[in-house]
């Protein structure tokens, strides 16, 4: 399968893997966000992921598009933080290229991808010190000459997705690793969220709830890998309490991605 | 939205949309085809469709090629009957224009079309005289000079998607009036299927399991629209009997398309 087709059949997989506690999966919906919404921005996003694939530059421009192209419908912004590590990894085709292509990131990247960040519902955190919906933002970018790898790098004490630019996609990679490992296909992808959820605090949680709900639920997680919690209990506590772990879910996004170019078999329905 | 994105979206609308007694939905897979690959099918088969808005001549080369596009998963046939119908509403844009497009229909899209049903594991009429699985099928098409829209209406008697393309798209239109007319969007799906459903024998059940079996789910249907049977129970009949009404979800595909097209809303959330 070509790159894009791996990033859209990875964002489809994700959405489908149940139960994900707090997210949406095949057996839930948001009240203003659904499972179709998540669908139909796996499949519109596509012409953005095709121009990825036959470039190393102009980061900031396709993720840009791909909001535009996904911001059709009403489900507000379902895959920005997917798109901060897809872009890269299809751009340069894995995570050692991937990494190559941040450094090259440039002022014009940062500034397509503030763009892109007010055309999406992401919730800020107050405390940023750039805001999105700020026109200031653009000329204080411009001024201080931040590339895009700069402003991930700004965000990536607080957010798990940007810290991936950081860490050489250690979860993306984990999440991969985990799958590849595995020999029951798509049924792996929920455990390997899990994996995540009981070690690594969401910090999209953190950002709209507070860190005591994120490591609530990384807590709640570890009793589900105790068998002291039944998932499906989990996963209706979260969505009573509003708990997403989105990044984690962006996370595992780019893990599937990256499994899947590596060979990974999804459809493999051998016993685990 | 572009006519392939609405193919696409369509194709997700229709898997995703529940409780659809005896098929794929958001809340069943059969063992060896999954919500997934119907999803992916719908994810892979874009080439084909964006090839489609840009020519009125070649359909059975591009029914071959979203067959072969699909193919890469294991999950089987997924949507060739829809193919049957998307493709000519694709490239006339609509029920006039597809008819003028099946018109102009030539012997070598009836090749490529047995050449496509071959790559397919489309469960044959064993009565039917042109085998795919026998090579003198092509030379017989060549020797009659038969063209695509000759070996549909052959097959149109037996099979409601083939008929189609001789009433006007009439069960496609009826879907897409439906859909217009109800102000809830996607939750509108499943009461245009089981609009079908209540009143056309499906012709997919008929090949597979006998008239009787699409007779008794049609009946069963009329039960549920009457309020004497829960659609979860004629659901969970359908999946123990085997009984898939396949070609009513083929027709249903082709109805949310067309409404797509005409500014059908699948996110309103108004009250039916």
């Amino acid at each position: 399968m070509r790159r894009s087709d791996c990033a859209q059949i990875a964002m489809m997989l994700e959405v489908c893997a149940y139960p994900k506690p707090g997210n949406v999966d095949r057996c839930h919906d948001y009240e203003d966000t659904w499972l179709e919404h998540f669908l139909a921005s796996a499949i519109l996003a596509r012409p953005a992921f095709a121009q990825a694939e036959g470039t190393t530059t102009g980061m900031g421009a396709l993720i840009k598009e791909a909001v535009s192209l996904t911001a059709v419908h009403t489900g507000g912004n379902t895959h920005f933080g997917a798109y901060i590590l897809l872009f890269p990894l299809i751009m340069g085709d894995g995570i050692k290229g991937a990494e190559a292509v941040i450094r090259q990131t440039t002022v014009d990247d940062a500034i397509a991808f503030y763009e892109a960040f007010a055309l999406t519902e992401v919730r800020m955190n107050e405390t940023d010190d750039l805001d999105v919906n700020d026109p200031a933002s653009t000329e204080h970018i411009r001024e201080e000459g931040l590339t895009l790898k700069d402003i991930i790098a700004y965000s990536a004490a607080g957010d798990m997705v940007c810290r991936e630019w950081e860490n050489h996609f250690a979860l993306s990679r984990r999440v991969a690793d985990f799958l590849l490992a595995s020999p029951d296909g798509k049924q792996a992808i929920v455990r390997a969220f899990f994996s995540l959820l009981e070690t690594e605090p969401d910090t999209f949680i953190i950002k709209k709830l507070g860190r005591d709900a994120a490591e609530w639920t990384m807590s709640q997680a570890q009793e589900v890998a105790a068998g002291r919690l039944a998932p499906e209990a989990f996963d209706e506590e979260c969505l009573a309490r509003g708990i997403n772990p989105g990044s984690i879910a962006d996370i595992t996004i780019a893990g599937i991605y990256l499994a899947l170019r590596e060979g990974w078999d999804w459809e493999s329905s051998q016993t685990a």
